[in-house]
């Protein structure tokens, strides 16, 4: 199966790139409402499902023990921009379980956005494992492994016990078996596992609405989804696109990126879950598309719709500011 | 037509992510011995026939007017990094017309390299026009102006003797008339003329081997080409693609990348000449497939086609350097 195309890029007068991919709208039924291109092949969703895999934190009771409120939740659910803000929070959330940096296993890396990291360079920042995009993520699976009396070292090997429950959670949300023959290693070292985007879909939309969740795990659904909308610049960061898609309609909107061209939302008050993937692996284009999703959703003629539209449509300019093009997503459904 | 996916980046098992794409590989007479996917459309080349903008500068006798060795013609073929011996580069090549960064109508950027981007803000470098990517180029544009008494300010405009003459350039390169509605501006501000692959490969393949081009112009065209094969560092810089694949087989092998997934190549060894785009406009699947096409034309069991064939399909790592999964290139002829 082809996917459509859901972005093209002018220049002048001319189409000159493109981006196919594919993506679900479900209820939290599991009932597909929109969805265009192959919804029914396991897709790598990587930091997508970061608010999934976070339900551990928030269930096994480590988040309310080390006293974690919406900023430090929306921490463990972002791929962020490694700002000060960011690696300071945490440290904070490895400080109240008695752990620091040294026991991270995520790996190192200088922020992804420039101007953060030209900012860092300059004032002399050294990035560390706080930085990654990935810190609060691995301090809260450092905490329920504290909080648990686990081994930490190796938090992040698939057969640890953190990973295995980790697991368990995105299996029974996306229901969909999780495979050793589809699991792959993540760029912050844990394993990430394919799972179909109809499946993906579903399991946000679950968690926007609870539905065919026990109430611990709605509660704890909810506890995460608006956490991230409270806090959205705990979620990415400044300039960042799940932060300002989340802004534009506080409690209304959850997104989440994922690598390699992957985007998940949840809109708690539609009761929908979306999950999309670009074939080619590409942000730009992830990013569009999940904004014009969502504004299909939103009132035709409202300023949030217009606000998501004018995200996903906008003109595109050269070093001298001058317009050379334009960037357009379209949902083909 | 739907063009064939030419790249496939797999995690674990599974494919993650892919991209599609078109090429042709041309010989001196204009005839196609390989192509896969739409060479018939026109696309944008960007930066990959920046060598075929620089025939002006020696034609015009500006290059020998004003001392130009290989370097000076390497970067003014370049899309570089910014580093400090091509600013340094750019700077003396307006100073030797009496000229300066003032002068320059290409606006400013950091490094599209990470890691001199990082050392540059370390060390509290502050990009000027001379670190923008084309500066070379730009400094070819005004030597000209300056060498031919024609008026400096607007130098980059569609409408400017240079760019027209430019124009003139490409469209007897390619055989392919430029049209103002296949014209966009670039990234630096130049006009950018779409030009279908076959004839962008058929011009490569003219500029290796003179064939169909008067005795001055296949003259400036072996210049130009061989200065960039002689000083690859200046057409790109540390650690970048076209530096290395001209590393690997000094004057058998010139490459040039240019943006939204375009590469160009000529083998003046073998008369060939070659242009590939990928449709979402991804470098790192660009260089990769013109290090596959290549590799099939060096002798099968030799260090150069070994060489080639590993930079086009290689294991990928993660942040603690763990392999995750591979990226491959293939062919689809």
């Amino acid at each position: 199966m082809i996917n459509p195309t859901l972005v093209e890029l002018t220049r002048g007068r001319s189409v000159e790139s493109k981006h196919c991919g594919a993506y679900a709208v479900s209820d939290g039924s599991g009932k597909i409402v929109m969805s265009a291109g192959n919804i029914e092949s396991p897709i790598f969703p990587r930091s997508a499902v970061k608010a999934m895999q976070a339900l551990l934190l928030v269930e096994s009771g480590a988040a309310s023990t080390y006293g974690f409120g919406n900023r430090e939740l929306a921490l463990a659910c972002a791929s962020h921009s490694g700002e000060q803000k960011h690696a300071e929070l945490a440290a904070q959330m490895l400080a109240m379980a008695g752990l620091d940096q040294t026991n991270m296993e995520c790996g190192t890396h200088w922020s992804f956005h420039p101007n953060i990291l030209i900012e860092q360079a300059k004032l002399g920042v050294e990035p560390s494992c706080l930085h990654n995009n990935c810190s609060g993520k691995h301090a809260g699976f450092l905490c329920v492994a504290c909080h648990c009396n686990l081994p930490l070292h190796g938090y992040v090997n698939s057969q640890h016990t953190v990973q295995q429950e980790v697991a368990r959670s995105l299996e029974a949300m996306t229901g969909s078996k999780l495979d050793m023959d589809l699991c792959g290693i993540d760029g912050c070292a844990i394993p990430t596992y394919a799972v179909p985007l109809k499946k993906l879909a579903h399991g946000f939309a679950k968690m926007a609405t609870g539905e065919g969740l026990t109430s611990e795990r709605a509660k704890a659904s909810k506890t995460l989804i608006d956490a991230c909308m409270a806090e959205p610049f705990y979620v990415a960061g400044t300039d960042r696109a799940c932060t300002k898609l989340m802004e534009m309609a506080p409690g209304e909107i959850f997104v989440k990126t994922g690598a390699e061209g992957v985007y998940t939302a949840a809109l708690p008050t539609l009761g929908l879950g979306m999950a999309l993937k670009i074939d080619d692996g590409a942000t730009r284009a992830a990013e569009v598309v999940i904004a014009e999703l969502i504004a299909n959703y939103m009132e035709a003629e409202g300023p949030i719709a217009a606000n998501l539209k004018a995200f996903a449509n906008r003109e595109l300019t050269n070093w001298n500011g001058d317009i050379v093009g334009k960037i357009t997503a379209s949902l083909q459904s």
